[in-house]
């Protein structure tokens, strides 16, 4: 596989291919052409076979992809093939939202704890999970090797709450919070603005389909 | 203002624009020059210029733009200086924090419903509306003039009642659905792939921070 940059855009696209790859397999069809995958994706088959060139191009013959082999080689690229824990940090309506949300699991995306500041909300279960105090949030993460956090609490505190997760090991976060974090390179950060999303609706709306380009 | 069609990338930068200088005038800062917003946001200064240019520059003097007129501005440019009616379509876990989340009504979407097909959900009390049956979301759309669907349901039958919702006139669709609506163009359709999402963030954990370029 080439250690080769991979841009931002065509790493978007992977999870999308998955999705397909996976409605695919479950139709039951084992093998199709970049062609067929673009008329379905709505993408260019040259955009296709581009992307996958980036990861050895996964060995298209005359007759196509195995759907099954493509699935499973873009589940490993993405991460997939081995389970990351998560705890949630922020127990309001999205984090317990989240919490319940049982398809990450099925993704190997386990969640270990959930916390938050409310002492109205600390004590109260959550699926089979007791939210706990933040402050015992970055030990947590210390003792059991947290990779990833989750989030979902207010502007006011995150970056506080982020600093001290850092400092005890933690190596990715999904932010939902509205706020830009500013850590160091090593520390992943994928954001997740809702409002802005909601925004960028309100704003095609107010100016009409055809405001974008 | 312009007419000429605005890039994708322009128009999402717009609300992190609304929530910096949000933050200014919670902070009292009446005056803000492109130089010194561009180090609180981390791009450059002709990026801001450029990206106000668009919408005719807000007359920066040589004494910087005024906070509280560009604020207002680009919220107007956004929609937000009038309301946004809204349905919630999938009471589950996400759809029900959607439906608590109050933020969104400060910022006038205007939650007037919400739907599911689960039994066990219809009658449900979430915040100080009844959760309805799914088959009455088309009627109630055309009966309230809803501008926009929020869908959080799962992909199974996500095409079909969004092509109701379309016949009765909905504009704009936020889709948290793991689905690739087609719809006519006409109708605004906002993604929000949360798995995706967390893919991405695996993927960047997988291969070191450096993967991306």
């Amino acid at each position: 596989m080439s250690d080769r940059k991979i841009s931002q855009a065509v790493i978007s696209r992977l999870p999308r291919y998955l999705r397909y790859l996976g409605d695919l397999k479950d139709e039951g069809v084992e093998r199709i052409s970049s062609h067929d995958l673009s008329l379905r994706m709505h993408v260019t088959a040259s955009q296709i076979r581009q992307d996958f060139n980036h990861f050895g191009g996964f060995g298209q013959q005359g007759y196509g992809y195995n759907v099954g082999y493509l699935y499973d080689e873009i589940a490993k690229i993405i991460g997939l093939d081995h389970k990351h824990t998560l705890i949630i940090v922020g127990a309001g309506n999205l984090g317990q939202a989240l919490a319940n949300y049982m398809n990450f699991e099925r993704r190997g995306f386990i969640i270990l704890g959930i916390f938050d500041r409310n002492p109205a909300l600390i004590g109260k279960k959550v699926r089979d999970m007791e939210i706990e105090d933040i402050s015992k949030a970055p030990d947590f993460v210390k003792a059991h090797g947290i990779e990833i956090a989750v989030l979902t609490l207010p502007k006011a505190g995150a970056t506080e709450i982020v600093g001290k997760l850092v400092d005890s090991g933690i190596k990715g976060i999904w932010n939902f919070a509205h706020v830009d974090l500013d850590l160091p390179d090593v520390i992943i950060v994928e954001n997740v603005h809702l409002s802005e999303s909601l925004m960028k609706l309100s704003y095609k709306l107010s100016r009409g389909a055809d405001s974008e380009i």
